[in-house]
């Protein structure tokens, strides 16, 4: 099986997810700079959610480069990966309109967690599809970067029922980790 | 007639469908963990409800694969699937709205089920494109799973109305049924 | 200038156009049949739009498959054609929320005749970017249905300010025009 | 790495970008005439809007096509981008609330300029990615025309504080700027 409608499909799910975010976000309630104040940590809470589904957008792109095969198995890591994703924007308008409760904060960790949790899956299924001597798995190997990512999650989540900023702080920690680019992929298909 | 657009027409509808699901949910009504709770039955239904668009993408991926051709007829057979799935948001919104009622239980049986006629339609147009000699025709066979999964669909309608968490089952119970992975394609196409 | 990305963003723009539509929809106040058969005028409109958007998908594909060059002209006529079509949500959202007023009605038309036009513009631009020896110069000809529909449509925005019923029945004939497929290009392809 | 991936997500975001901008729009309140005139304003911002996006879908078009390769620092600027153009609906959603309130319109410049950079900075990327001497470095040039749209874009955001129909008439000053087709990079290809 070849990539090509895997790469279309993930790339239309990602391209609306990203979009349509900013369709759940309330506006201000008038024309005022008060009322954009008002608007201003639902707004970073949209950045920091468009740079990380633009991250797995980056990431996704990186792995599907390096991989010719794919399967059923990989198909369905997809489209668990894509389950968790379309999730996004349904906490980010529950953070809105429950103003940062704990609880919508500990699900956008959750989401968030679940979502690396099915990156790693489908990292996995590629890597059983294209062999353990492929590019994909010499590039991935241990995937240090996505178990840490998966562990701050789980920190960040009962985070939240203490200190909410606290565990936002945590999900931007793993955004900066990630921001730093992914040279594995790149740097094993060269050398 | 080759089948690159439509592959990517139908890629680009069953991604927003799979996406847009979730704009029609309504949040939890505040930040309680309670309040997420009272939202878990439609969140399932949610969940079923994307298993069964991953599964049409997935299996309209393989169905093409395996095709080569394609005419007018095939577009709008095509065209019939995606219509009823396109309501797959609408039913969704009005089983949170209606709280599950017999009703729209039924109704959500009837969008599926069309589908699924929607899907065997693509197939015979495809088939009847390409000839009962090709690689689809020898794949798909007598179609088994297709007609059993419609028959169950026609005894989750009025099941409905009886008692919907039966009707509930049987749509499960057709998923279920899907997600044993469809090998005939792949299998005729390596024999 | 070639033909792939703008067919990409065509048929980015004709899937969520088609798609969005049913967001638009009010489901039916409760779970009750009878308050589905309030909803039935609407989801006609919906249907009639749907293969109204699916026969500009279809007639933009046979299009795209004659030609091999496209200049800014066409660019912009197609952009043109687009922007109209992305209003037919809007209109259907009227129509539903004024109960199929004469001005939602008429409104309707608009927006459709205008489709039409851009989509002859569309023609038009191709035409004079590849030539009238071109095989869509040759295919398109007079274009007397495209003339036709229009002709049709100026009747039908008038009529529905004496009667909304007799305007729709247009638009329908309109449909019915096109659904009989449109063998012109394919003809002059093989021919 | 290669464009195909960053063009086919690019058109993704845009053609759902253009499309959703019209589910923001608040329909005319009844079926009347006058209901419709009190939408015009709207309307037309709406009319600027997707002329704006598609501009930018135009000009992408064109810089893509003299592109052989990017690298992370293109998809990221790429990104930067779609997320300012992604607000685009946000903002219109807002002016429409606000009946174009001074902040709404500032906010509506503030978004396209920095669209206009995000613009600009991908262009810089491609260059950097590409070399001094390559067909986008040469076609590009100063990109004076850039320049002056950011320009304007911050004499428009205070102007809307004094006299918003100043500012949006500048919003329209540099649509006129662009509509002008930019034959630089076809003219430099062809050279």
């Amino acid at each position: 099986m070849k990539t090509g409608r895997m790469e279309a499909f993930t790339d239309g799910v990602l391209a609306i997810v990203i979009t349509i975010m900013v369709l759940e976000l309330k506006v201000p309630v008038d024309g005022s700079l008060a009322a954009l104040a008002e608007r201003v940590p639902i707004l970073l809470a949209y950045v920091l959610s468009f740079i990380n589904v633009g991250l797995y957008w980056n990431n996704h792109h990186h792995l599907l480069q390096a991989t010719t095969r794919i399967d059923g198995r990989v198909l369905w890591a997809n489209l668990f990966l894509l389950f968790w994703l379309s999730l996004v924007p349904f906490v980010i308008r529950w953070l809105d309109d429950s103003t940062f409760s704990p609880v919508a904060t500990a699900a956008y960790g959750v989401v968030l967690g679940m979502a690396a949790v099915g990156y790693s899956l489908t990292e996995q299924a590629i890597i059983a599809c294209g062999g353990r001597e492929s590019a994909v798995a010499r590039a991935v190997g241990a995937d240090l970067k996505g178990k840490i990512s998966i562990a701050i999650y789980v920190l960040a989540i009962p985070a939240a029922f203490i200190l909410q900023w606290l565990s936002i702080l945590l999900y931007v920690l793993v955004i900066l980790l990630w921001l730093v680019p992914d040279r594995r992929i790149e740097r094993t298909l060269e050398g």
